[in-house]
């Protein structure tokens, strides 16, 4: 690799050379495989030869790509995850979404969201359950953040990011508003939920006191142990199944 | 701190050493907050002056520990986890347990479950719903890995873990096992389960041939999208909600 590609790839780590470039990198054989299968434009893959040798059809695809065999102390340099990958792509980040959720249908939103595990488990989790649009804060961790990426393990391109300000949404909002908390109703007793949007908060402090008032009903997981509260991605999940395979 | 005690507390990243001293590491302000006010034998304190000059009655219930008052740059040094914390601890380990579980109560078996903040959200997550045993395989990450510890926010002090090996606790298992995988029963469909043993699988390959043969129920969350699989912390949140919430 030339010194310009390592220092291109290794900017794309941080957010701010990611809004610049307008690009961002998938890691590893899984998800490299993933978006070299969607329908996505990819500007970079940087990859062992083994790894090239093995994945001729799914380079083939991708013929606007520059392609670069790299030696695995260079993989070491440009990867943005603990442990190198095989395979690390520059992918051409999408325009930013702003068509609201369609009525009728199940949605999520995110008020700061902080750690980037939870957040690429979050847009999984809603890829599971047919969730196709999420709404984040713009205080959320950024979902094309390296760590983000890993953990949607593809589902980042399946589901519709809508980044903008909550109270704007909530003005143009006219679905039931769901908002997870610890002292709402036991999601057992939610019974043939009409669809709507379905609100998780920050990993410490919850939902704000601002989008609890918003809410058209407050919902809780019930407890039986001495935990104070559950992880947000695993409250999500429980949330999400709880709601969305009612209907 | 001198040379001597950092050294101490470095070594305690590594699980040879943590088995060598029979002692484990706990960072940070919430998580030593719960392990100070509860029932175990802290051998070394090392936190910053400020930590400990608000912190004086939890000290002075630790009358067995050394308190080091450190400086940021030998927190950083001593600290397992990516951002240094204020204070940590050095716990002393818990005899290996070997009381099977209740009958008539819920319990976990975790095989091969690799990641550390995985691991910790399962830990949470069983404290959640009342859940007081784990069983895990030998080949699951250790819980008290330093970012297990952390994912746990104190649960590791309420739940049990049992190490073994699965074959030797399937020998001796009377309760129902419900082993999830992606082809069993719609776990909605499980009305008023037996209590006994939800069993979840490796981060990428699920339960085992022989743990989903050993299986008396085999069980799925259903699914609405395109996501191949839910992230093993989920699953077993959407599985203990579904199973444990109706008894």
């Amino acid at each position: 690799m030339t010194k310009a590609q390592i220092k291109f790839f290794q900017a794309l780590s941080r957010q701010k050379y990611r809004k610049e470039y307008n690009a961002y990198l998938v890691e590893g054989y899984k998800n490299a495989k993933e978006w070299l299968q969607a329908d996505c434009r990819i500007s970079h893959i940087a990859a062992s030869a083994t790894w090239i040798a093995d994945n001729r059809a799914l380079i083939a695809a991708h013929p606007e790509a520059t392609l670069i065999a790299a030696e695995d102390f260079e993989l070491e340099k440009i990867s943005a995850l603990q442990t190198a990958q095989e395979v690390v792509l520059v992918v051409e980040s999408p325009a930013q979404d702003t068509i609201l959720p369609a009525t009728g249908a199940w949605s999520l939103l995110l008020e700061k969201v902080q750690d980037p595990g939870n957040m690429g488990t979050i847009i999984r989790t809603a890829d599971w359950f047919g969730i196709s649009t999420i709404i984040c804060s713009p205080d959320c961790v950024e979902v094309y953040n390296p760590k983000v990426v890993q953990a949607t393990m593809g589902s980042l391109l399946r589901v519709r990011i809508l980044e903008m300000e909550l109270q704007d949404f909530l003005a143009q909002n006219q679905a039931p508003l769901y908002a997870a908390c610890l002292s709402g109703e036991d999601i057992r007793n939610v019974q043939q939920p009409e669809p709507g949007i379905i609100a998780m908060g920050n990993e410490s402090r919850g939902l704000s006191a601002g989008l609890l008032e918003a809410a058209s009903h407050k919902i809780t997981i019930p407890s039986r142990g001495r935990a104070e509260s559950l992880n947000v991605s695993v409250a999500t999940g429980i949330i999400c199944a709880a709601l969305t395979l009612q209907s």
